[in-house]
């Protein structure tokens, strides 16, 4: 058996950790909220910067979304640090053409809320909206090879949670909730991603 | 045991119907090798037509790719046919924005090559260009919800495949080639997709 | 714009079609919920099959697996009736063993609660246990080439549920909680899957 | 720009490389085979131990396979050197129940050959055979998290490579070929895996 020097943490205790690293890296939650507020807006013109923060804040509530986030935080700092060996190194350093376990690290944050996120995540990341370009602009010793498709597919992910969030309000019982969105449900019918 | 009152079909055969049956649907290959085109370009500005086309035909031997584009079009046709049972058929017919079983074929095409041709994909289905804005347009009685999403595949696919092969010539030791490439092999340390 | 003669169904619906349809095709609740016993009881010894009822349940709730389970007892239904073109109605007869598409929708609903599901995915999906091996007879004219696959997803899915429950339970702040668990919780160290 | 003191590796490099780590984290390509011999000798009863390792070596010829080989060992490594901050090095040390990353990396693996080596990662991920269950022993001071899922991936490219290229041969046209494979072929009809 091994002697574990380390007393597990709590669910919960991953979570703020999880938080923590993002903010040492650079990332806010509104930062990736802007992201998600780009991705939607066209489809639900009447969405705020909040209810996108509040999507974000929910997506990082998951664990396999923790997990991916600590585990390219980490990959990103050990390669600043030198010490990953070449020649995973220097591909990590390049964020090379054919390297593509940032994407696969990435897929298990999409998954969390389906195949729908897979789209808006593609996009934002080809395109490198707002804080994507700063994190993808490959200057100075910052690597952040992992780091972009992680914030990339969180916005991407709380984009999905708030189409079915959406989906789910329109169908409330709640006649004054139902009129403003009269436009919106006739558009809704296509699919908005 | 089964009564099996059909003979299998060889695999060449099974390659043969994929592409009768995409024709069938309006998707020659060359308005595949455009989308191709349009994703590499930037990336590979000596890339020609000719070239992206040879790899959306490669793409397309892979059993994994035929089985997703053929069960796809069955099901686009089946929901024109009408002979899919409610509630499943409105939501196909309407391409609704929860359901993700398209992207979800999708990926069956898209990881033979890797996660790389992921971004690709999500950009492309986003922005839908050339083909895919027909294919999209939701007017008349066709219906293309699988097939708009597994023909982006197919193209993020052979950009995968087009990288991966151009690695390899760069590297290939032969020093004509490797001079016309010389600025593209800087850029190439840059992830190209 | 579409001429839409039907009302499109609220999500509730779509939750009771989907369970309906699975009634339909003779898989009930409880052998699932048997499926996710056998997964999960060499784990957690105290689990009762009404807990185990309960996170397959609330997996069935989840509209990414609503989308896979309709679909693919629809293609299932389809090839029984022969309205699927040759060759793909061959091969979908036979599950065929280079066919994936079934296990491509299974993973659109293993995905919903992270990857720690395909192990148990795969050992059920070969072992064939309980409900799945009269599933997979091939015996008579039933076809089950898709369902036996989105039951085995629905019980690991289920099982990778209960797993991240149980963390949770274990770490209440509730001293009478922890104490049947501590043996259990040296061995949950160990990854139980 | 960056300033990279680092020639980059051609892929004939990259592949040299990704044997040496496996070898020196003691994983011989003939251990791998026998993972494949296991879980292919139900269906192909005639086959060898060579043909199993011919596939093996081919699987490890993708681009996609090395990334993710590399990447795995590498974090492994680190854990044993405990250059991984916490909570994530004792997530990994402990190769605790909800971290799903190794079987993330491990997808990427799998994916190469399509979704039907799903169901046999996830059996021999669960059942532990030959040299996996020495991977999986988490005794001493060794670390394999995510090695036992990179070989247990490797095992079931492999035999979905095999089952495809099986296929092909049953269709070749040469009459000494198909004889011995008659039974075979019958029994071919249901899902190898």
């Amino acid at each position: 058996m091994m002697n574990n020097d380390f007393t597990p943490m709590t669910e919960d205790e991953i979570h703020h950790i999880t938080l923590t690293w993002l903010k040492e890296r650079g990332v806010t939650l509104d930062a990736v909220a802007e992201l998600v507020y780009i991705l939607q807006h066209t489809y639900f013109p009447d969405i705020t910067l909040s209810e996108c923060l509040e999507h974000v804040q929910q997506v990082l509530t998951k664990r396999e979304v923790q997990n991916a986030v600590m585990t390219g935080i980490q990959l990103d700092r050990l390669a600043e640090q030198r010490l990953i060996k070449e020649p995973l190194l220097d591909i990590i350093r390049r964020d090379e053409g054919l390297y593509g376990i940032d994407e696969t690290l990435a897929t298990a944050i999409l998954n969390v809320y389906g195949s729908i996120g897979m789209t808006n995540f593609g996009y934002i990341d080809r395109v490198k909206p707002l804080i994507l370009s700063r994190l993808n602009n490959h200057q100075g010793s910052d690597i952040h090879t992992f780091l972009d498709d992680i914030v990339g597919a969180i916005a991407a992910a709380a984009a999905a949670r708030l189409s079915h969030n959406r989906k789910h309000q329109q169908e409330a019982p709640n006649p004054v909730m139902h009129t403003p969105f009269n436009d919106n449900f006739l558009f809704f019918g296509q699919k908005p991603h």
